[in-house]
């Protein structure tokens, strides 16, 4: 039996055995939600004031959120309790009302709303299919730069921002980026924040979705944007965004907005238009809940990659077996966040999503790392392993591995 | 002693006693939301998944909300299960999102956004100061028509409708109005829905934020907007929102929006773009929380009632005893909501307002109920009476009818 027959058995027998694996999107799995479990029992009738005497059921309480929430919140996004504001239940909603911001009125500093000055926002690629999303049906034209592994490629972004005025900013994951697991270097994050930008309005849209989402148990510590651009004299370039989605659930958490003091004047005015305050149930179920945790946020989040770590490990280990060495596929190796980003070295990716659907497992599609949903170079796969059992990462990254020796074959043999 | 006398004798009686009294905010008193403590503990570790198997916890669900939730509230806006979508914690939020959403793409059916059309949105007058700051700082010129007994005044809407293409639509209370607690009439809401309209896309943006909160058992049915809408063949015209506000807690519950099918298409795949789904913790925990309520939703809504309507009736107690057959003020006698609209007969309104503050009452802001924070008449007065006890709503009408007393002697003499 050839090398190539051998492939094809192995993938006849994945499929015989009628599979439903899915590595598709980044959820935590129910272990993760089961340690978050007394956050519903929190609150009841005898704790619905605040410690600060607020009570959660009532109007008052600010626009910015629960003072104690957000000197529990502010650790997620490094930034003092003045520079952050809370949202309702996911970071994706407050960019929404941000970005519309921008686009209708302007940021902090803009002369008037964007919307008519052919907007444009660089995005990093490979990259989040949701920010795509967002931006581009808010009407900004996205502009792709290479996510390296120091973060944006900032030779790109420089030649870009400074030469037209038209690129009103950048939306990017600063830490453990999605998919790639790749965190902005201290050196990037100080040419990024010091960009010479010909819009005098550059903003940095940094969607800090995986701050505190280590896999490893003494991270380095990523790059403080808020104090690189306050050192910088430029603290209002720079807005952080993060939530409680991966840290207690995917529904029903708080959004997190961390910026300088003088953009929260700007922003809690804007937002005021729209709202009179975001959920305080939910802010003070996660005070109360986080006050309790062994360990506080740190304590959970080290819980969190307990589970998650060995699903990480079992994805380097099937593919380093695997493929190791035999120039089929290239990948990153993360040591936070939620995905592992994958190029195949011959331009087969979307084959392989096809062959492993056929086989019983849901991939991300292929493109959905791209702005307009295609992969120019046909290589990009995002592997999600946080959710299965580690059993089925196992399995799943076998079949992975699998499909990509048979669609490299393929591509051969055409 | 005069009459003049006794009434500067009275005045300055109730600025000796320091006062603190509020009557400035529709806020529900704390009554009102201990009725709903229960359900700050109705989920809990052992009832996380829905009855169609949902897990609150992860992020699948879907942006139009449960549908456990769909098919309790649906009731509340007097539509079909498939005609809402669930939101964050309040209709302020989702109203945001849609006129956001329709400036820089437009409603179903609109050639483009129309932030480029010179947009403009008639509002009512007196109406809700939310709503003018919300449509004015989102670029909206206001177009005030007044409120009558029967809804927004027709012939003016029909006349401005049908010869200015730029007005893009209405925003306004259908139901027990903000403040003058009128509701829109069956002739009324069929001459708004069938609006001659110069813009193809004019919309009908109605906040039935009052919608069950009636103030008598056997309440006289509303008028069915989107009912009407449907059976003009203009189903898409209406929009309406509500929320949970004032029927649990003022902060921590579920927004609302309804609609027809066609829209929930356009409108759930326009929200898609910045959410992947509103808090389904908050909904699971309503729909258990009033499914457990003897009487479910309307019986909430009675309860309410109870607290309630001995404030409204205390306020025209007052009112007709102290300035009754004086022809010093008007004032409503709404049947539900949560305010009393009085214009004085003289323009003295912003005098009646500043002698109640200096005599320790807080009255809602005189030029509040009007676009541009200005009365042109200088005679309209909110009136809140349902967070105070009705003791302090006693006090606090006494005192308005006082300074009424005193301002318009006042003005007499200059």
């Amino acid at each position: 039996m050839t090398d190539h027959d051998a492939v094809q058995k192995q993938y006849q027998d994945f499929k015989s055995r009628n599979l439903s694996l899915n590595m598709e999107r980044g959820q935590p799995a129910d272990a993760n939600f089961d340690l978050s479990l007394p956050i519903l029992s929190a609150v009841d009738a005898s704790n619905y004031t605040t410690d600060n005497g607020v009570d959660i059921r009532n109007y008052p309480g600010g626009i910015l959120g629960l003072r104690e929430a957000r000197e529990l919140f502010c650790e997620q996004l490094n930034v003092g309790p003045d520079e952050i504001m809370l949202g309702n239940n996911a970071s994706l909603e407050m960019m929404s009302r941000f970005l519309t911001w921008a686009l209708l009125r302007g940021v902090n500093g803009s002369s008037q709303g964007w919307v008519n000055e052919s907007p444009k926002l660089i995005v990093t690629v490979p990259g989040y299919d949701r920010h795509f999303l967002l931006a581009r049906e808010l009407g900004f034209e996205l502009v792709a730069v290479k996510m390296t592994g120091n973060g944006p490629d900032m030779n790109e972004v420089e030649k870009l921002v400074a030469s037209d005025a038209a690129i009103k900013g950048i939306y990017f994951v600063p830490t453990y980026s999605n998919p790639t697991g790749d965190t902005i270097s201290q050196a990037y994050a100080e040419r990024l924040i010091n960009v010479k930008a010909a819009a005098g309005d550059f903003t940095i849209f940094a969607d800090d979705a995986y701050s505190v989402h280590h896999l490893q148990a003494n991270p380095t510590p990523a790059p403080n944007l808020l104090q690189i651009a306050k050192d910088a004299g430029v603290a209002n370039r720079v807005i952080l965004f993060g939530s409680t989605s991966k840290v207690t659930f995917a529904s029903g958490g708080v959004g997190l907005a961390g910026m300088s003091t003088d953009n929260i004047a700007y922003w809690s005015k804007a937002m005021s238009t729209g709202s009179i305050g975001p959920n305080k149930a939910e802010q003070w179920r996660h005070v109360l809940f986080l006050r309790n945790y062994p360990g506080g946020l740190t304590g959970l989040m080290q819980e969190h990659a307990k589970i998650l770590k060995p699903k990480f490990d079992k994805v380097q280990e099937v593919l380093n077996r695997e493929l190791g060495n035999h120039n089929l596929a290239t990948w990153t190796d993360p040591k936070g966040g939620y995905f592992v980003s994958l190029d195949t070295v011959q331009p087969i990716a979307s084959r392989v999503v096809e062959l492993a659907k056929d086989a019983g497992l849901a991939l991300t599609p292929t493109g959905a790392t791209f702005p307009n949903g295609t992969d120019p170079e046909n290589r990009n796969i995002r592997l999600a392993p946080t959710r299965p059992p580690v059993e089925e990462v196992e399995l799943a990254m076998e079949i992975v591995a699998c499909c990509i020796k048979l669609a490299t074959a393929e591509a051969a043999s055409t």
